[in-house]
């Protein structure tokens, strides 16, 4: 039995619960919000839905004792409605998600959860670490989205420039989910070629600067429109928690622990049975590293206020 | 290939489009909404998805040209944020919604859309039917949800009551999709068996009332915790554009022309290419009918009404 | 995590594990046949479609100490093609399929198998219960997919005389999965209506013995025309375990344990974890409880002889 | 509406039905074989599966005039069970295929059929070449599934190596669907890693010639096992298909025709509406490229071969 557990119902954590429940994916989802009346609001949505789908799952609210068994607890808690994110920066999220934290972490601690923690909630590598430490779980358990999103807007982005299919685009976006990240520009193909060989055969002149602003921002052109994202998100966090699952050995560009630069960040690394498997080695440019490195320097500097100013 | 349009990207019709995409539904998919930064917010997060998902659907916006060849056309526009809804009474949208059909029906009537319109919006056997008069289709063409997401709801209430499946249900709720609705319980079956029957077998009390009652209102106990309602209704909404599109026949309670009472009201048709095929005559005990006539000469005073005022 | 045993990968269970894993139902899958070579060569053709598939299925083969944690195990062993099943009669595979169940029953039992048993041998109703308790199963672990898909065929059938679709027609097929199996015609509904009510309505007139003996052969039809059936049986099976894996609660007319006439034998039972969880009540008429009963009795006679004959 | 036939429904033809049955990808579909009693025997199995299905599929048989409006039409003849296979050579079958295609190409060229055509007889791609001669369509119009089936296995082969996902497996198997194919490993990526570089940093010796063997002979390991091989190669054909129907421009190794050589053979081509949509320069090694060229001869000169014999 496959069993989930959501923490934070607002748009991304129902996203994901919807398309759990309309995909078939999960038997079991316990859904919890601090707001009851919104989790209760989104259960009867979600069996609603029952009576017209060809598979059921068991739908639960406000029980953190039914976490117990789950395989996978997506934490997306985090209000950005309350703050002021016109300014594209994630990091004004942060005090506020961690108070949440600090809320939730004890109560996932207590309830005997033992399985993977996916985190969306902002800033995303800091959080997830702190998450991690707060609630007592090993770093292969506890993982976040981080630019797995951000790389499918590069698939995106890269796509379009080419009329191809973003399936076709591989490659990654590293480092943080936020201001500080890059795209691994030597690290990206196109049909299974280099990029720049592929642009250069397709006599395409690509303005790197500009396309990687498209997407770093891509977010925020978004949430500019809908005032929040949730289905790109969604379907990232989704896709991770299958992989667990079915210990699918998957390679995917998530946020986890970096030994060499001890911070959380995004990288790639092979998702499975448990979480984390292990992290390949990367082969960055010189220039690449040294982004690599100060979007890990970025993190880390942020992550140390979190105990200052708590 | 499949395409489909969806007029109106609020909480119902971007979720009609992240589950025709999501789940590999739709080859095409053209978004329409008055508001142009929501339709293109929705369009960049639905192409965000693109990577992580098995399927492709090619998504446009903006475009009713694009309506020309789609099979299907979701009308899912109104603002119901715009209104105080905690009245319980869906006729509070309907001048708001009238203004919102004068603007669209000759947009899609123009567009030389030729396929199946289904109707989502509130009053929705009204708006059904002035829509499909404003924008010249036949009435085969122009279906509502109308009483298919209620009947979702009685499935689910009565699955409760004996801790079985809503899919295990049989039935359906009648009329207006509104307060003049009425559960048809001598249609309604639990297992296969009659639900007093079933009921009585299992030495189990029913007070069909307060059932009702749960029923007519499970719209507002999910819009009184989350500000609205989107999973069920969304769900009902594809499962109605599948039926079409596969041609598959299939007998639901939806809103469409009744000959006898001259009036859009719910009731089972059978769904298919081109609309609904044909409706099959009921078989209601003398007080089923009394209540069945009670709420279309609801629907028709309205409507009525809709001309003169404006 | 979902997993998931096959025994014996011939034709059915073949189809059942093809459609475990391209639907993403199993996360993982156990293949065993006495024959090492064909389950080595399916296990190689299903892991050939993984990197076409958007989910992850791991596939072992040969290792009944793999099915200790499994939570479905199909038995789908039974050589149709050593016999001569020309007859029309499931019996005659009977002393075979006994020698099979006697090989594997003390090899399911050592294995710490603790899961649902869905049986698809023939004669179904006989071996399910030979199976259950050679194996030292409770009955409602053990089940078969009995009538379930004569149910199937019946729904087609009667679908087809009204130009509808399978899915809009209810009732049930019962008794044995073999000759003696009856359509209780009083249960059976077209679009939610009585089928002679309906029939009348549409003014159409049916010969149900003709049907009825359409419907009881339409698997030697298909026999008939590819030396086996494969599909509507796999698609049953999978249904019953997906009912079971995510406690569905699903009714559906399956062999099991009949009190009333101790025997197994097809009847709607409501499938959820652990098997069934109960058998309700039927409202048969007088003559069809007569069939009900004879079908009973047929199967108990033979199930009689299995142990004579050993 | 997506429309799809299927030419021979032997186990890869049937396979293919009922995957797009099962999965809901097809609307409609047409099944024709030259024994008219097996495919209506898996008309009636697929049907038998219609009730339990949550999507509809109408499956029509015999009719090659129901080809008009398909959209994708599988030509899956062949019995390889008529001969002797034991070879390891798919070219033992040309001759028997060769009469096939000039049975099957004028009824399709004469049912006004104008969609893709996805070939998986062998020799695939000589046959592919003579079936879009013959019956008179564009080479963009004609694929055949070629290496798309072989890199899947490579996939499978160099995943297995690593402990890892075939999906995390890049590059290509190029050139014939036969004895003179080869892994272009300087395609080959394991985690986005060149697999030279994968392998060393994993300390991980990988005899390559061994591993050649394995996948080129993948299909006589199963063949040997179970008679014929079906999922690996109806996997392959469908997707194939839905990047058609849903114009994704997916990139595969296909079996296409290459103007280089001027003959079809497997090679990366961008799938789309209308089949291939072009076909990307490789940049291949020497070694690989003298490959490339061999295998292209080795077909050539066996498709000249077909026109003189017959």
């Amino acid at each position: 039995m496959r069993k989930f557990g959501v923490i934070g119902v607002g748009h991304v954590g129902v996203t994901v619960a919807y398309t759990l429940v309309t995909k078939g994916i999960a038997d079991e989802l316990v859904l919890i919000d601090k707001n009851e009346k919104l989790a209760v609001a989104e259960q009867l949505d979600l069996q609603d839905c029952q009576a017209r789908l060809d598979t059921t799952t068991k739908i639960k609210v406000q029980d953190y004792s039914e976490l117990k068994d789950a395989d996978v607890l997506f934490v997306t808690a985090g209000n950005i409605h309350a703050l002021d994110n016109n300014s594209g920066n994630r990091w004004v999220e942060f005090e506020y998600t961690r108070e949440i934290v600090k809320d939730i972490a004890p109560k996932i601690a207590k309830s005997g959860f033992n399985g993977v923690l996916v985190d969306t909630m902002n800033p995303c590598d800091a959080i997830a670490q702190y998450l991690q430490k707060e609630a007592g779980f090993t770093s292969e358990q506890c993982l976040a989205t981080g630019t797995f999103l951000d790389t499918a807007r590069m698939q995106r982005v890269v796509a379009e420039q080419f009329g191809t299919n973003s399936k076709n685009v591989g490659g990654y976006v590293l480092g943080e989910h936020g201001e500080s990240q890059f795209v691994a520009w030597s690290t990206v193909t196109v049909n299974n070629h280099p990029l720049k060989e592929y642009a250069k055969a397709k006599g395409k002149e690509l303005d790197l600067n500009d396309l990687e602003d498209e997407i770093r921002h891509g977010g925020w052109a978004i949430h500019s429109g809908k005032g929040y994202t949730s289905f790109g998100i969604g379907t990232c966090a989704v896709k991770l928690a299958q992989s667990v699952i079915s210990d699918a050995q998957l390679e995917c560009p998530v946020s986890t622990y970096n030994k060499k630069y001890d911070t959380y960040l995004g990288q790639p690394a092979v998702v499975g049975k448990g979480g984390v498997q292990y992290v390949n080695e990367l082969h960055l440019t010189d220039e690449e590293e040294a982004k690599f490195k100060n979007s890990a320097n970025t993190i880390k500097e942020k992550f140390a206020t979190m105990y200052e100013r708590a």
